[in-house]
């Protein structure tokens, strides 16, 4: 276990390597690019390591990904930990039987989509993506997985954007997060 | 470095891991789906493990995964031998500046995007995605790490379907396989 310090000192790294980029995808959004962490491997490494020292004693058998990104901070954690990567998708990316949830955009509505068979219920989730803002999409991966009698043990993101109170969507389920955007 | 007969009950291993849905996306076509090989920890470990084993010792730097499903094995690969991840977008994705290629898809054209800075000239890469196809993909992303002196060292799939002779429109740079589809 680190200590305390050495924690602190890889979070600031983390923080110091993710790039924001005003006024994307449209004006006004200041965007979280965790592109350049994904650059700088001690970094990259730090975070998977974070999250890894968090979930390795908790019994957890499911590592749940949001695309895209949350494809790129998933796997890692799971391979880690010998969970399986379940990848939880845009419509009609998955080739098998799904079942779907909608969640709200800004205008509009969008499906995520799991697989049938993907997991058994019982079993212990992480649900892990790059970043949490108002929550939506987080809440339909635990309405997923919840629906099929799966445990939403936590989810995790690198950034989470506080200010717009999405930990408050997420009910019971903890929210785990390196940093602040 | 595994013996022969560990490497090839590996192999057969993710062989059978590997999941073919007929008829996805359309009529006629045999869908390799990955997804099921990631329920299996252990086959995803060993899938991981031999590209680490073969590029352990290559010099490489970057790490370039193509979206959506390179982004599943590029990073895990990446973070074991010490690479930057690189992830190679569709259009209007990555935030910050881009530059970007058009590829032939069997109607009509997509184009791939790549970050500017994310690289530099003379960095030596290794392209990861989970199948190759007609090589199409590949291809454009061969042409963004060329174009901005970045040596291309090998592309690695987990999948080839060798009927559609994508191996040849890699001209001179090495593909490197787990299984055929």
């Amino acid at each position: 276990m680190a200590s305390q310090d050495g924690e602190d000192q890889r979070l600031q790294k983390i923080a110091s390597a993710i790039r924001v980029i005003p006024n994307f995808p449209k004006p006004g959004i200041m965007f979280q690019d965790i592109t350049t962490l994904l650059l700088d491997p001690t970094a990259f490494k730090d975070t998977i390591d974070l999250f890894v020292e968090r979930y390795r004693s908790k019994d957890i058998s499911v590592v749940a990904g949001i695309e895209a990104r949350g494809f790129i901070f998933g796997p890692p954690i799971a391979l880690a930990i010998g969970a399986k990567f379940v990848p939880m998708r845009k419509p009609n990316k998955l080739p098998g039987e799904v079942i779907s949830e909608e969640y709200s955009l800004e205008y509009g509505t969008d499906k995520m989509e799991m697989h049938v068979g993907a997991v058994r219920a019982g079993e212990r989730a992480l649900i892990i993506d790059d970043l949490i803002a108002t929550g939506g999409t987080l809440c339909a991966a635990i309405r997923l997985l919840e629906r099929v009698g799966v445990e939403v043990v936590e989810c995790a993101c690198v950034i989470e954007l506080p200010e717009l109170k999405g930990r408050d969507r997420l009910g019971d389920r903890p929210l785990f997060v390196l940093v602040e955007g």
